[in-house]
């Protein structure tokens, strides 16, 4: 395991679906800075289980204990560690994936990795509820970026081919990035946010999920930041969001668009904007050459269907803990799953955002 | 800047567009490795400019001289470094840029984020040139995988629409790598090559440029490498591929397909192969959880237009050499520059997946 | 701060001397290795303060939780998380250090780092408290190391000038391992240790303090491994052995003694021992060119006094809790301290020296 | 091996003693800096062989070649590669110890961990020799520190048991730094250095070399600097060091002295200096909790004796290239060597001491 990423600032995150605890220790932050635990507590709650039925009935609070870090809610140069109890653990469910991997799932992977000692419940250390403890490490980021001027937001772009408008590249604003943070299902378009939540509930009664697309946008990041060749913006940021499971793509700007483009259509035009120099068009989506442009920072990330479905699928049955010996057999998972985890990756995928981007940004220790 | 990579292995990449020379330190290569220098000149020749008049007519032999780390051809456990002199350098050519940032490119974040004392000549370190390095620390990687029975290979997926055959997820084969890999023009078709080229030529005669999509396999990896949450296959392939400047996207598997799927239609069915458990189909792109599943390595990268064009572009002119004030103006790009960077970029996608890969089964030394 | 530190093997560390909690969580162990917790829980209560007189009176029972990392008292490849909370907390024994920084501590260091928002605490993250989690993650590693056939003792080799026998640095053995970490205090000499507890008494009696000098042997570890430059075994031991506080030298092999001798004293002659390469005498301490020889590694770290103490001494009051000025002033350390650090630092040099070479003899993950 | 050190400013040093070429790339300098290329030549000069009788007469120019990084002499943020070419290359001397490893050096560890595949002429990797590179990027860095405010110097305190004078820990001034810098055979008192070079030219008649210590002094670090736990200044001082062949020691301030005293004695008084905090005395050496306090940073290294001596000594001749079995031999070695290395590693741990610091003060690129 890596479970640790950044040089300024270090982020380790602890834990396995159900084991006592999950966390994270965040080293390097700056002293001396306030975080707002109420905001915090609301962006969390983005990202918990059990809120709605669309996403899992698992319910945790997921109200982090802080160890240390802090003093009168002000970091105090020393390494923040928040621990979260797993509390409503239903181990049964995962009983047979000691035997049959899940397709789409990382049991067969950890299970070569790791010689069978790996933690199969519930995905152990790769399940997606150590996305508890990214999120909190970046909902504090959020906040150090924010007192610098910093914002960042992220919508569901796509589910099913269902297509909300994205954020204008140039012209998104901290009003945009605020509504769609604080929607219950966050989409720009409202609308569209029905019909994908009727694409949900369809796919939930075929026993089946889906996935789709996030886009994010931060702004008010100064040109100038990212170190090419190998810690540019975009080699940071993805670093960091595929350490979000079910992220399998990421594109900035244009993106896979641009591929299909002339260059005198992607170029973005430059002109003097009183004493700043500005682009007229925003295909590059903020970055250059790895170097912040001072313009919207703009990616969006691909997020493959739940694994989890109720459907049969086919798999294998090991005839022991720890070889890779067995014999084909059928398998239906019945656990408490989220049709489509896409909503709740929502605050996951700004989280992710805030860590690299306050990463980059802050001077080393 | 930030111009090393690797955990286990170490690329340092070092020099400018038109310093006087280029190259790139390899530590952590294993003692007692045969390096064959004509496969590795040939790989290299595959990504050099001047070969064909679809690239840059910029000659440059790009024959590295290895200063050490071998003795006999054979890696001695020490870094290896290697050198290319730039020899065919006209200057001239970018006298402008000094004063007016080229749309697309990285003058203007550069000139901000080292207040104007940067290499303004081709872009500097920022060039694609700066790949020739990225190529020679590649191409020897390849070489070591290959005897550890892995091997990498890609091809122009796509360019400005126009979309070759893929490769077939579960059989690409040793023989179809090495037929896209000996390829003048990288296509697995033929003839689909020839109508790419056309629409080369043809926005070459409009000074205007095109972009593409490279997708690149792996096959050989066994199943259990990886290291989540932040260094899994995915993390680290990004991390390097971004290095190579115009990329701006990435996928694994069926990456921002799987948006639109099913998880019944996007998870692989598993079963028992003799005593391996293999999976039916690969949208997974042959890694799941960050951890490879034993299944060929799938990705693929979007390639934005070149930048550099001669069409007429809208621009600023710096009234000083360091600061940011300056006045509207307008840019058309005379040098020699690729009017399509995608078939040159081929050899660099396959380079940064071979470091990337050859860090991840290192051992650490 | 930087408070994690490794390569294959992560060790981050939290917590303040008062916080709710300190811990440490380790990334990296490799999968299905028993811990021994009643073995670990003795290493670990070596280095408790309260066990006896010549200690500090806080009573802490260090014991453990942990929150994630292993099942069944095995690991599973996941970091584990441990945390101990503070309980005995006396703040007001340091209320007056807010004003006046002790001489000899990092108040002073940490406030003008900080900016004054640091912990001040007992030290806050700077505090020997953290060499709790430090013993947690060392003792494992030692566990570890055990298992690899590898055995780490330290000995307290000096205090105030009162010298206990040295290790023999050919012969020593696992017997003599064991009995110093057997021992209460922690001697090769029982007498020798008689004549070191007078003086600590007689320190005490004085308000004052006492240093040392600790002795340090790894037996077991092959030849071969270390990665110069940087990397090699001193490097590594040190950057881990300057974490415990009050640590202002170390020395390996002959060390500073080499200094004095000619070449044909110092070199070690070697010979065939069978079909093994040995060496006559060990002055070179177990390591060649940053490299282990196969002999005992040896190594010796000063320990100075602590610097709390009872008798007066200068410093300055701080009239303002975040500035520097101030005025002069008298100060006299009452809380409860240790006259002399050096007996419980002892497992602490252990740990490191255990964390230090399970880092460096782990494939890297 | 792992040659690259940092983690603001990356250093990465290649070559072998007998390779074509040697260097050093320094990643992570601030762009805009003047490099007076004069004075780095004096300093490596410092260090270079073949200057008098005393060091060994291999006669190395060690000129730096500049292929990248610079502009006008100025810093323009991308890497620095610096080569210099290995000239005077007599491998015919190194001929047996491709069969016999030489005591005291790493011939023997570094044929077990390359399986005999390492460099062998002349040490190879691990050899002196590649303090040369060391010294350009510690040279340039000096540059910057003094650019800066800050200033280091370092003179031999002992050889053989003859004790120079050593500075004044609190009034250590830049004229003494710039005296001894200057001086040929550094030292402080010039009687005392006659006295050491006597017993250098004794112990060379004898066939036998010395060792010795070195005091290295750095003015002008303000208060604040260093990041503990793991990157305090002595974790970060201590492991570029001991990548100086032949240091088998470090203390920081009064290091093992401060063993024997009390900490009555030991403690640095505090007092206001009109607005600022001072210490009357400073056997702290300038950091306390691994944060620098403002006074002068004192360190002294421990090196051992040459071990390369004409005086006959038992070995080992292996019977194959690669495996260790062998039989008893003995050995005299007969190269060009010197007596003593202390004076050449003089301006090595000026340079060392040089990279830490700034790596340490560089905000985060």
């Amino acid at each position: 395991m890596a479970s640790i990423f950044g040089k300024n600032l270090k982020i380790s995150i602890f834990g396995q679906s159900h084991s006592d605890g999950i966390g994270v220790v965040i080293d390097g932050l700056p002293a001396g800075r306030k975080i707002d635990f109420e905001s915090l507590q609301f962006f969390l709650s983005r990202r918990s289980p059990g809120r709605n039925d669309f996403s899992s009935q698992r319910s945790e609070p997921d109200e982090p204990e802080f160890l240390s870090g802090l003093i009168d809610d002000m970091t105090c140069g020393a390494p923040i560690c928040a621990i979260i109890r797993n509390t409503d653990v239903r181990p049964e469910d995962y009983y047979e994936i000691s035997e049959i991997p899940r397709p789409g799932h990382a049991d067969f992977t950890a299970r070569v990795k790791f010689g069978g000692y790996n933690d199969l419940r519930g995905g152990g250390h790769l399940s997606g509820r150590l996305t508890a403890p990214l999120c909190v490490a970046g909902g504090i980021c959020l906040q150090l970026l924010e007192q610098a001027g910093i914002e960042i937001g992220a919508h569901i772009a796509d589910i099913a081919g269902i297509a909300d408008e994205l954020f204008d590249p140039v012209k998104v604003s901290s009003e945009e990035l605020c509504a769609v943070k604080r929607a219950e299902f966050p989409t720009i378009s409202a609308e569209c946010g029905e019909v994908m939540l009727e694409a949900v509930w369809s796919a939930k009664n075929d026993g089946d999920s889906l996935g789709g697309v996030i886009e994010c946008a931060a702004i008010g990041i100064p040109a100038g930041f990212g170190d090419p060749i190998f810690d540019g913006v975009e080699n940071r940021i993805s670093s960091v969001v595929f350490a979000i499971p079910a992220v399998c793509g990421i594109e900035f700007g244009n993106g896979f668009v641009s591929a299909l483009l002339r260059g005198s259509a992607n170029n973005d035009a430059m002109y003097m904007d009183g004493g700043d120099v500005k682009a007229l068009s925003n295909n590059h989506g903020g970055v250059l050459g790895g170097i912040t442009s001072g313009m919207p920072l703009i990616f969006r990330v691909a997020i493959k269907p739940t694994p989890s479905i109720a459907i049969e699928q086919d798999s294998v049955r090991f005839s022991t803990p720890f070889g890779l010996s067995g014999e084909n057999t059928k398998l239906s998972i019945t656990g408490r799953h989220d049709p489509c985890i896409v909503p709740r990756a929502v605050p996951c995928v700004e989280a992710a955002a805030a860590i690299a981007v306050l990463d980059m940004i802050l001077p080393g220790t």
